[in-house]
C-alpha cells in the first residue's frame, strides 16, 4: 500500500537500502547477560561451576519419542531409494500429516478444521514472524508484558513500531499487563487493537486463561474485527481438564483467530523443527479499500511462494506423534517434565516465596523476595546455590519483581535443584 | 520507514487489514494450466496417457548420497538417547556445517569466506525471499527476463511494485531481456538500479555466465552502490573449467553480492530441505538517513529472530555432502543428469530446433519452430509423443518462442524422450 506511493521521494542516494527498522531493535540482553554474569561465577569459582545446574532455558532435554525415531529412520531409508524417492514435497505439508494433525488436534475434539486449514512448518517462531507478511501494516498491534519476544521484535523489523523508549517499550505497540492481580491474563484493552497476541499456557509466567476469559477476547475480536494471533505451543502441558486445549474451543474463535502449535514442547522437536498453523477459510480481514477477503489464501500462497514445505523426514517423524506409541512416549514426556516442575514448585513455596505457574505448563513463575529485583536474586541464586534461573524483567517491565525457573531438566537435576532451594536463606 | 508515518493515515476501519499487496499477485498459471492440458489429454487418450514422460519440473529423480543417508540415520538416532540428544541448534547453522560450507565451497578456492558469513538454511527459495526483510523498500530492483518467479512474486508481496500489466510485466520493476542475441545474458541496464537478481547457470535458459560477463555486473554494482541477489543453486553442473562456480571468483564481489547455495540440485536434497546464504561482513548498504551500515548483523538478527535454524538431522546429511564418499556420489549424481542432458540436446537439435543451454546447466531451452508459439509446441509434442515441457512464456515476456526441456529424469525415460523427439515431424 503505502510502500508505492512514497517510492520515489524518498530515494535520496544511488545506492541499496537496508531495513532501519532493523536498528530499532535493542541487542538480545537477556540471555548474553545471563551468560556474561555465569562465565564471571564459574571463572571466579570454578569448583562451583563445575556443579551448576541451568534452569534458565525453555528447551528440552529428554530423547524423542520412539516412534518418531523409527518413523524418521524409515522415511531416510525411503530417501534411499529409487522406488520410493521423493523429491519436492507440497509447500503447505503432505496430506498425511495435515489430516493427522486436524483429525486428532481438532476434529476428534469437536472442532471442525479441515485438513487443508493446517500449514505445516518447521516451527513457531518462524510462523508468529511470518505470519505478519500477509497482515497490513496499518493494524494496531497489542502485545502482553512480559512477553516473548519474538512477538514484539518482528513488529519492530516490519516497521509497525516507533523506537523504543526508556522502560524497553515500543512507541506503537499496545502493551497488556499480565500482573498476579489479573492472574497473569491479560484484560481486554480500553483502546481498540487490531492484533492480539495471546499465549497460553504463557511463556513465561506458566498461567493459563479460563473458557471464560478466552470468552472474552473472542468476542472482542469478533466485535472489533480483530485478529487474535494465538500460541498454544506448550498446549499439551495442561493437565486441569477445565481448561481450553485451543481456542477454537470458544465459539466464533475460527472466525478471528489463527492458532499456532509446534511438535517441540510436547514431543521434543526443538532441534528437529516442525510446527503449524491453523486458519479457518471462515475467517475474513479487511483491504484498505475496505473489503472483506478471506486470509486462507494469502497464507497458502505465501507458503507456496517463500517456502518449500518441511522435511519429509521430520513431517513422517510428526505424523509419528499421533500415533498410539507417540501419543504413550507424549504422555510421558510431559509427566517427566511435570514430574520437575511440581517438585520445583513445592521446594520453592517451601521457602516461602510465592509461586505462580507451574501447574499446567513447564514454567514456574516466583515472586522475588521482598526488596529485592530480579537480577539480585539471580545473582544470589547462583552465588548460594549454583543455580542459573531468568530475571522475569528480561521479557518485559511487569517482569520485574519475579523470575522464571524452567522444568526441562532430568529428573536428577530437577530433585537437585528443589534441594538447593530449600537451603536458600533469602 | 514509511510504515510509521502513514500508520494513522490509513486507519479507516477499526478492523484488522491484510496485506493488499498479494491481491496483485497473478494466480501461478504456468504449472496449473499444464496440469489441465495433461489432465485434458490423458482422459481422452487414456491408452496415450499411460506413456506419458514429464520433462516440465525442476525436481530431482534419483536417490540421496549414499553418505548422505548414512549420516541422517546416525543423526536420528543420537535424538534418541539422551546422552547425545540436541535440542535447540544455532539459528545460523551448526559450526560443523558453516565451517565445512566455507571451507569446501569457498575457502578451498581461494575465496576468503569465513564460517559465521555462511547461514544455513531450509532452502534457497525461502532465502530468496527472506532476503527482502533487511532491505529497504525504497529499492529499485532489476529482474531478468525469462526470470526464476519467486524473485518477482516476494517482491510483489512486499510492496515493492505496482500492479501486473497486460504483458505481466508489473510496474516499478526494471525488466532485463535475456535473449539468444545477448546469450541469455543480461546488459547492464542504462538506468541505475539497486537491486539485482541473476541466477547463473540459470533456469530456465541453462546459460552460464562468463568471468568477464559476471566482472562487468560486480563493477557496475561496486560503482553504483547495488547489491547483487546471485542465486548459484546450479553451479555444480558446470562442465566448462573456464566458468565461475561462484560470483566471488570475481575481485569485489564480497563488498556487492549475496550468494544464495542449495543442497536440492547436487545432492538431491528438495524433499530433505537444505540451502545456504553468503553475506560477507565487508558488505555495506545505506540507511535512509545515509549512513552506511553492514548487511551482516541484520541477516543475523533475522536468523535469531525468525528462524530456529534447520533440523539437526538435515544438517549432518548435509554435512556428509562434503565427505569424500558424499562427493563421489554427488560426481555420479550430476554426471547421470548432465548425460541426460547430452542425450536430450542430441535429439532436439537432430530434430532442426536451435538449442540452447544444456551444456552446463540441467535445462534444455529449444526455440520453438518458425510460426508457432509455445503453448502451440506444447500442445503438439504432448499430443504427438506424449512428452510434457514447459513452454518459455510462463517465465517471462521474453521466454516466448522457447521451450524448457529439463534433464531431471531417469536414464530410461530421458533416452525414451530423445527417441520420440527424433519421431516428431515439425
Amino acid at each position: 500500500m503505502q510502500a508505492a506511493f512514497v517510492f520515489e521521494s524518498l530515494r535520496r542516494f544511488s545506492m541499496a537500502f537496508i531495513n532501519d527498522h532493523y536498528l530499532k531493535l535493542k541487542a538480545g540482553y537477556l540471555f548474553p547477560e545471563i551468560a556474561r554474569r555465569v562465565r564471571q561465577f564459574t571463572e571466579q569459582n570454578p569448583d562451583k561451576g563445575k556443579v551448576l545446574i541451568r534452569c534458565g532455558i525453555g528447551d528440552v532435554t529428554e530423547p524423542l519419542p520412539v516412534a518418531a525415531i523409527e518413523a524418521m529412520h524409515k522415511a531416510v531409508d525411503e530417501l534411499g531409494l529409487r522406488e520410493s524417492f521423493r523429491g519436492y514435497g507440497p509447500e503447505q505439508g503432505y496430506e498425511f500429516l495435515r489430516h493427522a494433525i486436524a483429525e486428532n488436534d481438532y476434529r476428534k475434539h469437536g472442532i471442525s478444521v479441515a485438513d487443508d486449514e493446517i500449514f505445516v512448518s518447521d516451527g513457531s517462531k518462524c510462523d508468529c514472524g511470518n505470519i505478519l507478511d500477509i497482515l497490513g501494516n496499518q493494524n494496531r498491534i497489542a502485545v502482553v508484558d512480559p512477553v516473548y519476544p519474538v512477538y514484539v521484535d518482528t513488529n519492530v523489523m516490519a516497521g509497525h513500531t516507533g523506537p523504543a523508549g526508556d522502560t524497553g517499550a515500543y512507541a506503537g505497540l499496545v502493551y497488556l499487563p499480565c500482573t498476579k492481580e489479573n492472574g497473569f491474563v491479560p484484560e481486554i484493552p480500553s483502546s481498540n487493537v487490531d492484533l492480539i497476541y495471546l499465549c497460553f499456557p504463557n511463556n513465561p509466567t506458566g498461567s493459563v486463561a479460563t473458557r471464560e476469559q478466552l470468552g472474552r477476547w473472542v468476542n472482542y475480536a469478533l466485535r472489533a474485527g480483530a485478529l487474535i494471533l494465538y500460541d498454544a505451543a506448550y498446549e499439551a502441558y495442561i493437565t486441569d481438564p477445565a481448561i481450553p486445549h485451543s481456542i477454537y474451543e470458544i465459539p466464533g474463535a475460527l472466525d478471528c483467530a489463527i492458532e499456532f502449535r509446534s511438535f517441540s514442547k510436547n514431543a521434543g522437536f526443538t532441534g528437529v523443527r516442525c510446527g503449524f498453523t491453523v486458519l479457518s477459510k471462515s475467517l475474513t480481514l479487511l483491504t484498505s479499500k475496505g473489503e472483506k477477503k478471506m486470509l486462507h489464501p494469502l497464507w497458502n500462497r505465501r507458503f507456496s511462494t517463500k517456502f518449500n514445505g518441511v522435511s519429509y523426514i521430520v513431517q513422517r517423524g510428526a505424523e509419528a506423534v499421533y500415533s498410539e506409541q507417540g501419543q504413550v512416549d507424549v504422555r510421558a514426556l510431559i509427566d517427566h517434565y511435570m514430574g520437575n516442575a511440581a517438585i520445583l514448585t513445592e521446594a520453592l513455596r517451601s521457602t516461602g516465596l510465592e509461586v505462580f505457574g507451574g501447574e499446567n505448563a513447564p514454567y514456574v513463575w516466583v515472586a522475588t523476595p521482598p526488596g529485592q529485583n530480579g537480577w539480585q536474586v539471580f545473582d544470589k541464586i547462583l552465588r548460594d546455590i549454583q543455580v542459573v534461573v531468568t530475571p522475569g524483567a528480561g521479557f518485559g517491565a511487569q517482569g520485574e519483581g519475579y523470575f522464571r525457573v524452567s522444568a526441562f531438566n532430568s529428573a536428577e537435576n530437577a530433585r537437585e535443584v528443589a534441594r538447593r532451594f530449600k537451603e536458600i536463606n533469602w
